[in-house]
């Protein structure tokens, strides 16, 4: 039925599925205080994690991704011959070539010849790749399409930084979608970078600037974070990016039923949380068990949202982060 | 004017410019030659190159990127303030995080606050990132993008093994396209993976596979690649994947006007050629002076017909390649 107050999405999607993986390793802050000779408590009050998940060197990124995928098809019971593309949408991937999902296919229960390819823009990768998917979904080319985030912080953190040692987490999360019949979908999508952060979280190994040829040291491998300088630039420009998200979907946040947020730390999402003024009871909250899971963070918690009861059809969900580049990512979407 | 006979888009898109950049450093096969110590025309018998371009340890690859979008803005007076969206194309990224579009961006002339991420599915992931921006034109996300594939193989050269470490060059291509009147576009897309491949080309290092955590050495940094095993596989996939693709654009081989093909090795192009049954006269190559450029092959080629009066209004150009992954990708564009 529909009203003159019912809200239509701009570009139909239907999240047919959800599903997460986390590693078996559970790391507890408690253990974490004996492993770096702290006083009980220090690594809990200062990271705001309970546990996190770490994960061992004989699991690869693909297979915890394939997990998530088995977990989003078992659950809604989804043929996995059905999906015709398969979308990476790791921040971190597997290796400098080839690309990550062409991985996760082959340890997948996906048909193994159909279209993969990876999207990233760091910890908003996973909203980048549902607009796509949604426009290629509308545009006909696909007709049910895989997004999953895996990413494995644990191996690459440094252990000498507290400040970013304590806070990440192993995980991965998966969305399974397609057209739809338009009564759910995106409401508004933006994306703004700020590449004068470009440095205050990296790891700048891996590819073409650090290497055997041009020269490269340990600490190239490593999360390099400048959290208090990323922090400081991501509130000057948290709250015109939202109201500009908000205006494009012709809401206001009061009107948003809930809100996905990238679990980026636990200062962050509180500051985040009143500078944008989310109600407690819009928030959702997975960071106390899982930390920070890169971009696997935001599809993790949309799996923790759609499996709880905490969305409903109709009622406007705000998925929102912000990501290394420095890059800002919004999307309202109507489930 | 439409008669029975013209073809229309299946999906709108009209490139507006293209653009290339090359390293400064030209590297000959006769300078290998001495390098080696082989007899004078070894190289180039041996790699069907004459010369290629590596770059020097100053130069990024962003800034190549950054050169090739500059060309492109400036052969057809592009405000630079016009671009909406810069989606980087590379096969080998910048680093592990962030994302390399984030490093192209700011150095580049472009708007610093607008949309930006990576799209990779090796070499063919230029064409994968045209068939998201006409996607996304035709939804109206954003009005004009610009798509930049730079990748720097010389970076990983193994210089122990002459299959790979002659036929790669460094170098960057770029499009802006946009919606444009319908008269031209997409005819045909198609992506299939098969990972059994996933294997005979490949860099290990550079993420979550083998990095500080899990152990490494440095032949993991280094292109390693099973030339025979990815030809034999390639070669047996191709004349179908070629067919489906010309199906589906409702033409054959003989109707396509122009045919702008990775640029992997002179007897992998000559092999395909002869395969496909495409006639020289169809053929566009830049191989003998450029090499292999990974995923800026396919742009730099097409860089070449556009600004060489190769391709006409109205006739059907094919692109295609086969990419680490493995992955093979065919476009069917009207110009």
């Amino acid at each position: 039925m529909t009203t003159s107050n019912s809200i239509r999405a701009t570009i139909p999607l239907k999240i047919l599925s959800t599903g997460a993986a986390i590693p078996a390793r559970c790391v507890t802050s408690s253990e974490l205080d004996r492993r770096f000779n702290k006083p009980d408590g220090y690594v809990q009050r200062r990271s705001g994690i309970e546990h996190r998940f770490h994960i061992t060197d004989d699991v690869s990124q693909a297979q915890l991704a394939a997990m998530a995928l088995s977990d989003a098809l078992q659950r809604q019971q989804i043929a996995p011959d059905s999906i015709d593309l398969l979308i990476s949408a790791a921040a971190i991937g597997t290796q400098a070539l080839p690309y990550t999902a062409a991985h996760i296919l082959k340890v997948s229960d996906l048909p193994q010849n159909i279209a993969s390819f990876d999207i990233n823009n760091s910890c908003v990768g996973f909203m980048t790749a549902l607009e796509m998917a949604a426009c290629l979904l509308n545009q006909g080319v696909y007709r049910r399409i895989a997004i999953v985030s895996a990413d494995l912080a644990s191996r690459g953190l440094n252990w000498d930084d507290e400040e970013s040692a304590l806070i990440f987490g192993d995980g991965a999360a998966c969305a399974i979608v397609e057209k739809g019949d338009g009564s759910s979908g995106i409401l508004s999508f933006l994306l703004e970078t700020y590449p004068e952060g470009l440095d205050l979280c990296e790891i700048r190994a891996g590819g073409t600037r650090r290497n055997l040829r041009v020269g490269m040291e340990d600490s190239d491998f490593l999360f390099d974070m400048k959290g208090k300088q990323l922090f400081r630039l991501a509130t000057t420009l948290i709250e015109s990016f939202a109201e500009r998200l908000l205006q494009q979907a012709g809401l206001s946040m009061p009107q948003v039923d809930c809100v996905l947020m990238h679990q980026a730390s636990h200062l962050a999402i509180k500051h985040i949380c009143k500078q944008l003024r989310i109600r407690p009871d819009q928030y959702v909250d997975i960071y106390r068990y899982r930390g920070n899971q890169v971009a696997a963070s935001i599809p993790s918690v949309m799996h923790e949202a759609w499996t709880t009861g905490r969305v409903h059809a109709g009622k406007p969900v705000m998925l929102f982060g912000t990501a290394a580049g420095l890059t800002l990512g919004g999307m309202v979407l109507l489930p």
